[in-house]
């Protein structure tokens, strides 16, 4: 592997998470400035140690994709160390192995919290946490691809080892891709701030509430989550918005070119919807019969499945006092997320979908020997090789949270919780089950499992190859061969 | 489809059911003869419909793969329906769902009850459940190959639908083979069946025990399953024998060849024993902290690691009491199963090596690019379609769990209930976590439930696909094209 390319870059981009925190330290000294030295330490420690990384010359600029996985899976690691700098310095958290945590756990948008009381949190940190999401929802490559003046090489390979799942080109330059992308981004951010202070929604709230939800997060800055407002106006509009960052950005695109049927027509979009809808059905009867009225049963249900199909995790209600079958849907959406190319974590819709056709297709080859069955999404051939690629995916996804599991079990807390911590972390929901459910915290945990589940949000967010990757020797070998 | 051939076939199928029934009416005359009744009963409404149902006559005698599955699946269900007829005669079970639920569940070697009481069951009736096991360890079809006359056609695709996984010829004719597997079969049980004897136990017992380990079953005759007789040396003569029915057929038949080399380095059966290894010594560090003496932990370990990964499901110990991560290690086992071509449940050793191979084989494609990684089993390459189909394999055999789970979680019993359940009867163990444990039964679930997981029971003893298929309405159609 090319190790200065990948160090450098690295180093680089460093360097731009420093200046990201100028945004958390501005609110601070907005809000008297009690937590303004954190962020100050940690500006200065950050921006130094990316600079002296990124003196390092490459020989080459080459991307092939070893050395984007190994940049992306080092960027990640950087950004959580760095970033857990200012809530290590706040005093706020009790080591530094729960600052990572609450760090991975924001960049990654997963949500899932160590504190008991983030009330007691000042303002900049309590910020800080919600802008990590919205940093980490769009992804730090395409952040730094979009606003870099030339990273050189072939980018393609850094933006695909970041969301192998999601990145194809809809103009012909990588660049403007993600530019066009990151607008798209901002502007629904945008209009949810707008929106939720419309409603009454105090401005701060707005901010770190639409932040954490245009990341898909979850991280939310009262206690009881967005059932704090105890509003149905604001838990429409939260929900509606996690469901539209939960689509794939490239479908607003085609609505700005005026494609319609390129946008709404979309097998992805369509079966999203159609999972949205089945499931709100389902909670709704199974919990009106508990809890009496219909409109407070749809309510929680729209809520619930929305926040949990897009990974954020908010929560309104204690669903872990739900009968077992809402419960039961809720872990198979944490499981499934939402679309390719948005912000949400999970296997993603498109996978869903070639799974489920590939199966149909084999059954039909046993009944039809000689029918060609191609699996198609989109009126497209699905070819063999990609085809094969999300089996594998799907094989290591669960791989990845049945080994988890069986280290996390070491703890001894029930089997739901156990198991519900890592299916809610890989998937970058970051709300679970039992002690992990709406009243419970990741704080629990053993420094050992919080490593774990740190490594599974991580995991989850790059789609799991990267980090894989980055544990196998053989790939830090300096070595010419291809 | 070939309807003739399959419905023709499937009558003279169930006509040896109803011969298999003679030896539980022997052992009830040999016992006073008070269920005599109930088998009588059974073996003329079973012969007579299966000779009705043979006397169609089939236009050709070609069995493709679609008849095969059919053929299979057909089969499969008229042996547990018919099966099922002596327990609802003898008027023990309260209806006749949970009647089918424990044929089902015998003749797919599950071994889950929905009893409370085994030990108030006549003679006669308790040498049934046991012998189910024995019947279905094997394959009714491959019982059928061995010893009919010929039922024509290319039985290959019979003996593939029935265990796709395991059938290779290991010598040249097919009948050959099923002869040489049968005999083994019946070696092995005859010789634990002796030794049972010589250590003291009843020989009514020995004989209900060693069907049921042969078949990797699970059924017990005492409501204490194999804990009732306290003895270490029965545990151990049990545990040790479920393991080698555990081991694919055919080493054996290499070590009576004398090719020790085949048989002794094959890779699955190292694999095997090092899953054993590796669990037995987890587990009795685990519960060793908990329930003092290392050699009462170690026993324990090894009888409920045996029993668990080979599907069988005897118990003595409750392990639902052990600490969560030996727990967690019983599930993974459930998952896993023992090797292709035994008698054992689960996803199959030679699966999970292959699943692996190819990830590690992945992993390194991403690092070399131009490097070649064949996936390699025995020194042979795996092909990429071969490959391909165990990775559908996995996904099919989570959404079949997932599916199920779902289904089951309306009765509202806990999660670890609801998805043990589903694991333990698809995997064919029978026995799982919580309310379905080692103290508990299967007789709580809705028959609803019940009938999801007879389902699995099939599903998972079929290895999935002859089930699917017989779901699909394009396969009763009758057509002439391929």
């Amino acid at each position: 592997m090319n190790r200065r390319l990948v160090l450098s870059l690295t180093g680089k981009l460093i360097v731009y998470e420093s200046l990201t925190m100028i945004v958390p330290l501005v609110v601070s000294l907005m809000y008297g400035g009690e937590d303004m030295m954190p962020f100050i330490y940690s500006i200065i420690i950050t921006a130094f140690s990316g600079f002296f990384l990124s003196l390092i010359k490459p020989t080459d600029n080459k991307f092939r994709s070893r050395e984007g996985c190994a940049a992306v899976a080092l960027t990640w690691l950087a950004y959580s160390f760095f970033g857990a700098l200012p809530f290590y310095f706040s005093g706020y958290f009790s080591g530094f192995e729960d600052c990572l945590f609450e760090s991975v756990s924001g960049f990654t948008t997963t949500g899932a919290t160590i504190l008991l009381d983030v009330e007691a949190l000042p303002r900049g940190i309590l910020f800080w946490r919600s802008f990590t999401h919205w940093i980490g929802g769009m992804g730090v490559l395409v952040f730094a691809i979009a606003i870099m003046p030339s990273i050189g090489g072939s980018i393609i390979n850094l933006m695909r080892a970041e969301s192998s799942a999601t990145t194809h080109r809809i103009v012909p330059k990588i660049k403007q891709t993600a530019r066009i992308l990151y607008s798209i981004y901002i502007s629904l951010t945008l209009l949810e701030i707008l929106l939720l202070i419309g409603v009454g929604m105090p401005v701060f709230d707005a901010f770190a509430n639409a932040f954490s939800s245009a990341g898909t997060g979850g991280f939310a800055i009262h206690n009881s989550s967005i059932r704090y407002y105890d509003s149905a106006i604001i838990e429409y509009i939260i929900g509606i918005f996690v469901i539209l960052f939960g689509i794939n950005f490239s479908l607003y695109f085609y609505l700005l070119k005026r494609n319609f049927k390129l946008a709404l027509k979309d097998n992805e979009l369509l079966t999203y919807v159609a999972f949205i809808a089945v499931f709100v059905f389902i909670i709704t009867v199974n919990i009106q019969g508990v809890f009496g009225s219909l409109d407070v049963a749809f309510r929680d249900s729209f809520f619930q499945v929305a926040s949990i199909i897009t990974s954020t995790g908010f929560s309104t209600v204690n669903f872990d006092l739900w009968p077992v079958l809402s419960k039961m849907v809720l872990i198979i959406l944490m499981l499934t997320g939402s679309c390719a190319g948005s912000t949400s974590g999970g296997l993603k819709m498109m996978r869903i979908i070639i799974l489920f056709k590939s199966i149909k297709a084999e059954i039909n080859k046993i009944i039809h020997p000689r029918a060609v069955n191609p699996v198609k999404v989109n009126g497209k051939v699905i070819e063999g090789e990609a085809t094969h690629r999300v089996f594998m995916f799907f094989f290591l996804y669960f791989l990845v949270i049945i080994t988890a599991s069986l280290i996390i079990s070491i703890d001894n807390y029930d089997m739901t919780t156990t198991v519900s911590s890592v299916i809610s972390t890989i998937g970058n929901t970051g709300i679970g089950l039992s002690k992990v459910g709406p009243s419970g915290s990741f704080s629990l945990f053993s420094p050992l499992s919080k490593l774990v589940l740190c490594f599974c949000m991580l995991a989850g967010r790059l789609e799991l190859y990267p980090l894989l990757v980055l544990l196998r020797p053989s790939l830090w070998r300096k070595s010419t061969v291809g």
